[in-house]
This record gives C-alpha cells, structure tokens and sequence, in this order.
C-alpha cells in the first residue's frame, strides 16, 4: 500500500546533488503551501543523499517565498559526513525562485542510547474522542485550507475557545495528530507534524495566518505508531512577531519531536 | 574606547562576499573556542554585509569542528534581499575547514512595532551583589576556561549545587551577566550572550563540556544597557542528546533574546 503522504512528499533523483519533486495542492493553506509539508519533501532528498544517516536530526529552514502547486526542486550541498552525522545545506527552488533555504544534519536515531532522562511533562489530554475533531471546522476555513483534509486531529476542549470567538489568551493550543490516510508517523512525517497545527496566534485572538519566517526542528527519537499528541505554545510575541515553541510526544509517552519557529504577527 | 569583544569580534572586508577575522585565544573553554563568540564574529560579518539591515533577527548555526585562535575567514551568500528582512548563508572556516555553516535573517529592530505582548515570566533573581560571582570559581575551572575573565556572571545562589558536588537535577541555571570590560550588550553581543552560562547539564550532574551541534537564536529587540538576566533550561536529555533553551531579559524586563540549541550529552 502506496500512502498519499508518501506519494506527494516523494522525491526522484537527477544526480548527486538534485532530486526532482511535484508539489500536491492538497497541501495548501490560505495563499500558499504548508511549511511542514515543504519541510518533509525537503527531508525526503536529505535522506536520499545519506543512505546509511536516514533520519532527520535538525533542521532549520529559512522560508523565503510562498510555494504553489507543482514541479520544484531541492538542491542539496554536503557540507561535512563524518562519523555519526552529517550536515548538508539543502534549498527548495520552484524556478528561480528560492522557497526554502535550509541546513539540516542527518544521522541513525535508532543507533542513539536508550538513555531517556526526559523532564518535561508529558501533556495532559483526554482521549480522543473527547476532544473536538477538525472535521467540524467551519466549512469557510476548510475551504482556505485544503491542507485540513489531510489530517485527522482531535483539539484539547481548553484549547479551542477562539473557533466559538473566545480565544483562551494563554497562548497555547494541543491535538492529538494522525495523517487522515492512516500512515504511521516516523521521523521525516514528524517534519510535517510540527507545523501541522493552525498558528497558536489563534488562542491569541489574533485568527490570521503567520507566515513562518524561520523553523528548526529537532527529531529526537523514531516515534510509536499510532496518535500523537501536539502542542504548541508561544511566550514572546513582541514587535510584530512572535516564537511558537512546539512538541510532539508519541503513543509510547517519548517526547520525540521539539521545533521552535519564528512567525510574523497575524493582521489583527 | 575601544571595548575587548568589538576588537577581537572585528572582521575586514575582502570583498562583497568574504570577510576576514582573527579569532582571539581568550574566548577558549576546553579544547575549542567559545561557540557564542564564533557566532558573534560571524554576525559581525553579516551586519557588514546588510548596512541597511544592521540587527540579527533570527540565526542559526550548525557547529562542525572546533575552532582554535588565529585567522578565520568569514563568506557570505546572500540568499534573498528585499522588503524589510534579508537572509544569507555564511561560513566560518579556518584553512580547509568549514567551523561554523549558518543560516541567518537580519533586518532593523529599531523599526518594529512597539507592541509587546510577551506572556513568559521574568526569571525572578536576587540582586547581583547576593548572587555568586564567577570569580570564586575554583582555579583549575577557570585554568581551562579562559572565557570566564571575559564575563562578570553572577550565578542564582539555588543554580550553583553543582560547584560543590550538589545539582540539583532541576536543568536549570541563571545568571545576571555583563562583559567585564564594560561594554554595554546589543544585538550582536547577544549572540554571545545566548552561549555563555555553563552548560545546563552541569545542574543534572553531568559536569563535563557538552559540544553543541546546532544552535538557533532569535534576537527579538535592541537590549537596554545595564546587567542582563540569562536562564538557560533543558526538559529533554535523551539518547545522548539535550535540547538547551536561552532566554535573555534586559535591564528595562524586556525578553530581548531567545535560543534553543541542541547538544552532546557530556561524558558521565
């Protein structure tokens, strides 16, 4: 079985340091593609330019204009491999533009140490069919927002207030996260997942959408099929911008997912 | 005057794109110079580059050896140049090795709103004068740590179990800090700023020098002068890694930095 995921993230390679991609519009949010889905197709050509370090370890993508539908290519640069690690710097161009610019290292996640000393709290959620689908968006949002169509997330009830008009003002927003066509999660989905969720502005009351400036992510661990829990959150927004801090924990209850962007302020 | 960190973070231009320097010995900790200090020569570099565009906004690095004082040489790409943001790669090499390869957006922070919604809670530190100085570090620390004479530190009196054999597991360390010659901090020195405190991991009981792979920062206003405050955290030491979480707060409250890095557990 092919999944749509897989599919429209997928990658063919022209020579050592090109590989091909056509971008789904089934990804695409407001006036533009979803950074995270930009991310994973980015991810793919990394992987594929280090065979024996398959997994995402950091990555930090510049975002410098917005992606439609259609042919692109990532342009991948080795810059050090060497020991467990390697680091590549890796652009994203549909024509002459450049979408993404980005460098990323690559290794083996399940050649690292068992050692798990995590002290954050894992986050506090009711199961899923006690929190609030996104099936039920409006239909005005799922319409700017194909990208919606292919996830199946269920919202914290505490977080959602903003859909009914009363935004929490904390500052944070959660779901529990599966692809809709029912791919397992791993480490290049994991990617996508971090910047899967709508802006955490939207517990602000600030409803627009932020366009990402600059995005890292760091995958810590191969995640547990089945759900995920996302949360993300934001502390500092300030001269127009703000940071959004998110974590991905999976089914086994391992934080394996952190990512920090910085975003432009909606238009209030 | 002339301050010590804006000599020896100095770079010459050679042409549009490179950038010479001379990396000074003082800025040593263990078997390589201080990572923030590198950063910081590289951001002097692209403020040269963008006279119109003089503050780092966001920048990260991915470290990929250690570097050692002497000439260095900084090359600058630019990625993309237009409205108020620009965004470059940059490298730091030294001979035939690539030290540092970066990422980074630089833009005018005088020019964004004064709008600050910022929702974190200030590190809640007793003054300098009841904080404990770096100076009382013992002489065998600071013999291998040169970079200490650089900083006057004064360490939260509840962060410092570790300098007598009792951390206290929490992953978290605080510190008032200025530069001992007196220079007052800005957007660069802030990059510095960002990698200065020991590692957070000496607070876990882990006292060895944890090498960071890849650190990101988002310089979020001008800092106002005087003493600033420098929390560093840690929730997620697995596999041999841990994430490192920044922020610095300036003399007027305001949260004017964040970074997050992510970093080799130290050898237990």
């Amino acid at each position: 079985m092919t999944y749509e995921f897989d599919e429209q993230t997928a990658v063919t390679r022209r020579d050592d340091a090109t590989y091909a991609a056509d971008l789904a519009p089934g990804w695409s949010v407001g006036g533009g593609l979803n950074g995270g889905y930009l991310l994973a197709v980015l991810g793919n050509a990394l992987r594929q330019a280090f065979p024996a370090k398959p997994d995402p370890v950091a990555v930090s993508a510049y975002y410098l204009s917005a992606s439609e539908a259609g042919p692109a290519e990532v342009s991948v640069a080795v810059r050090r491999d060497g020991g467990s690690l390697a680091t590549a710097a890796a652009d994203l161009r549909q024509g002459d533009d450049v979408r993404i610019t980005a460098l990323a290292t690559y290794g083996d996640l399940g050649r690292l140490g068992g050692d798990v000393r995590t002290t954050a709290d894992e986050p506090d959620m009711p199961p899923p069919d006690q929190c609030v689908p996104n099936t039920m968006a409006p239909p005005q949002m799922r319409a700017v927002a194909p990208l919606m169509d292919r996830f199946d997330m269920r919202f914290h009830p505490d977080h959602i207030g903003w859909t009914v008009g009363q935004p929490s003002g904390n500052g944070v927003l959660s779901a529990w996260f599966r692809l809709a066509d029912g791919r397992e999660p791993d480490p290049i989905s994991l990617l996508l997942v971090v910047d899967a969720l709508p802006p955490v502005t939207f517990d602000l009351g600030l409803p627009g959408w932020a366009p990402t400036l600059e995005l890292t992510a760091h995958v810590r661990a191969r995640p547990a099929p089945g759900w995920l829990k996302v949360r993300h959150a934001t502390r500092n927004l300030a001269g127009g911008m703000f940071e959004e801090d998110c974590e991905v924990w999976d089914s086994a209850g391992r934080l394996v997912a952190q990512s920090r962007q910085l975003a432009r302020q909606p238009r209030a």
